[in-house]
């Protein structure tokens, strides 16, 4: 199919939203707006039915048997794998993450053995019949759970995102880092949890007045522990059995993990083994050690739990080739920690001109939000911007206003806007503005 | 813990909605509704952190790696899996089926290597750079799609259910198999899929106006071919091409599957290489040798896609045991390819007197819904049942019923409620009523 130059000029016009080719997903969508994205090309007249001479070698062959559980195409696994960070290496093997590939995904739910992972000793292989959950300290019946009785108690499920406080660190650096989004930004995913509400446990046990804080902590070889907000506890936080429906895997936590939806994510304790009710936090290694946020003057914040609001375009994104100019889909997640997402923005020009992106429902609440934004590239350099608003009126910085606050030496909690560069030859890759 | 038997009293009183033990789950979850389950027993006076001599032996030692990919517990591994269905044994190895354990998972969204299969003459080994998706027949512009050319589409974000239409046609036999609820029920999953709305598609190929109908049909080697209305083919249907964030998999329709929200599975094609316009039904192969409902009279009703308003308690179901009285949650799925689920009633008394079920949110369109009960088990024989209620007020019949309507030559579209029989051993199994 030939496409017409006036009849793309027209379409640009009437769906123009902002500079460089963005347009309304209305006019994308609407009957011939697409009539432009037909590089589908080969007109079928004298079709032949793909049977005989023209038929494909899986056509012609009894296929697999059915199998008691999958996994992807041989043409699809290989990018489909978390990348692995271990920066300790040899001294450390227990100490790293690996990053979901969330330029591979799409949509919003992360397929378990895709969720990333953040290990502090690594993971430990647990025997549920031999795993209990204790509540103890400000309680009047302090209490012992095995995994049977657990199981018998109410349950609520949730969507929601977990994010890693140190995801997007590569962007605090000096020099934007030439890495695929993933590997920047591959320390958020999101599920559905399934298990108890933690207010039903703590109520069980009988929380005590005096009581503000619980410390929560995992029986990892790490023994990782961090202090919540009672208030957080008693919310909306899921001591959580399963995950996209299966048992929760031992790297998020088999067989029972803590979800605290919006927190940083290593407040999410894997492995959970012990909540103990205190007036005060703890200052327990994890939370003094690191997960504090260092400030120009030296200073750091402390209990910064609730991840910002952010953004990141993963279809076009770094290491990726557009291979030529014409109509695309620009494509990308959004959430925030405190709310549901109320607005992503995207921009073709490095922040000058910005267009409102088609949020995909149901938007829930601190759970990732597909956006999508239709363009039409012409060939010649732009800057790709993605900008989120949550719905308590947070927005994402730029890189520049972000680092002019936190300075060099802070590693969590980046959040600033995303920048693709791509250049003339359609090479996309992470930049700074 | 000891429970005070006047305790359960008074709340069984205070939260009473059915006979035989069925209570509200408000009073399930208010502050000492739980008491009653404390089992959980072990009183943590005297506790001592798990460290030393108390220490697991996984606490002890640096955990596995990180990875880059995961897998299920080795202590949940053998329950999760598919159970397979082969009838046609050695002569048709391609033929069959494999079904979802939903007895063993919890939440809504089915794990990819979880959802159910069915396939016609076995898993086809595509190589995507070779596939193309052809759009003929009463149309202005056939057109050819690669893979590529699709990738460049606009998409949307869908979650809903795929049911079989044969799925539970177990409990169309004489007598009740004592399965469990997987290998009866477990031809339905739910999964986000992610893809190009069809209608983008038709509306580029100029659908012309005599068209009333198309033909979907797939690359595998029994050619799998249905016909379904235009109307519902420019309605919500998606040409899918991720799966809860993966590339679809090759048991799913690698590189790209129709997916049509709330009709029979069949007509979800897998491998989709054709679509045909045309201005009738095909009476293709599959939907004239079977897919047609045998009525009692011999007639056979054709083209029933809307898969009826189901719903099966998960928990306890088929093959468990309750090992003693108590409180527990009643678990269980209700969906309906009409609409969203309006209600859903559990018995504890054979279908005497009902309690309105807690649904689960969000409570999405052709989607499945989690619903709770709570349960007081008294330790004496009852009958567990469910019944839905969609937003279209259809509701589910009795086995007996529904059997009076189809008569026994009928194996599709079986949507009565499921009983389950609780012997005073706790065992439950496969009941009709």
């Amino acid at each position: 199919m030939k496409r017409k130059p006036n009849r793309i000029a027209s379409q640009l016009k009437a769906g123009r939203v902002a500079a460089n080719g963005l347009i309304d997903r209305r006019v994308f969508l609407q009957r011939g707006a697409a009539t432009g994205l037909a590089l589908a090309g080969g007109i079928a007249s004298g079709y032949a039915a793909n049977i005989g001479d023209n038929a494909k070698p899986w056509q012609k062959t009894i296929g697999a048997p059915m199998s008691a559980g999958g996994s992807p195409s041989r043409f699809a696994q290989e990018k489909l794998k978390r990348g692995v960070l271990q920066p300790y290496g040899e001294i450390a093997p227990g100490s790293g993450a690996s990053m979901t590939p969330i330029h591979e995904l799409h949509g919003t739910i992360t397929p378990n053995g895709l969720h990333f992972e953040r290990h502090h000793n690594g993971v430990p292989d647990i025997d549920p019949a031999q795993h209990k959950l204790t509540i103890h300290g400000l309680v009047k019946r302090p209490l012992v759970f095995d995994m049977e009785a657990l199981m018998r108690y109410p349950m609520v499920n949730r969507i929601c995102f977990i994010e890693c406080s140190g995801n997007s660190f590569f962007n605090t650096f000096a020099k934007p880092r030439p890495l695929p989004a993933g590997m920047i930004h591959g320390l958020v995913s999101c599920t559905e949890w399934t298990g108890i509400p933690l207010s039903v446990l703590l109520d069980e046990a009988g929380v005590d007045a005096k009581a503000k804080w619980i410390l929560a902590e995992g029986a990892d070889a790490a023994t990782m522990g961090r202090s919540i907000p009672l208030s957080k506890a008693l919310d909306d936080v899921i001591v959580a059995l399963y995950q996209n429906g299966e048992p929760v895997r031992p790297e998020q936590g088999y067989p029972v993990r803590l979800v605290i939806p919006g927190f940083e994510g290593n407040t999410s304790i894997k492995w959970l083994h012990r909540i103990k009710v205190t007036d005060r936090p703890l200052h327990a290694r994890d939370e003094t050690s690191h997960y504090t946020d260092l400030l120009p003057d030296g200073k750091a914040e402390q209990f910064t739990f609730v991840m910002g609001v952010k953004s990141v375009i993963t279809r076009p994104s770094g290491g990726m080739t557009i291979w030529r100019d014409g109509f695309y889909e620009i494509s990308g997640l959004a959430w925030s920690g405190a709310s549901k997402i109320r607005r992503v923005e995207v921009s073709a020009d490095g922040g000058k001109t910005w267009g409102d992106a088609y949020l995909h429902g149901p938007i829930l609440d601190k759970s990732l939000t597909r956006f999508s934004m239709a363009w039409h590239w012409n060939g010649e350099p732009v800057q790709l911007q993605s900008r989120a608003t949550d719905e308590k009126g947070r927005v994402q910085m730029t890189h520049g206003q972000w680092m002019a606050k936190y300075g060099a030496g802070q590693r969590y909690h980046y959040n600033a806007m995303q920048t693709w560069a791509v250049n003339e030859h359609g090479e996309v890759s992470n930049a700074y503005l």
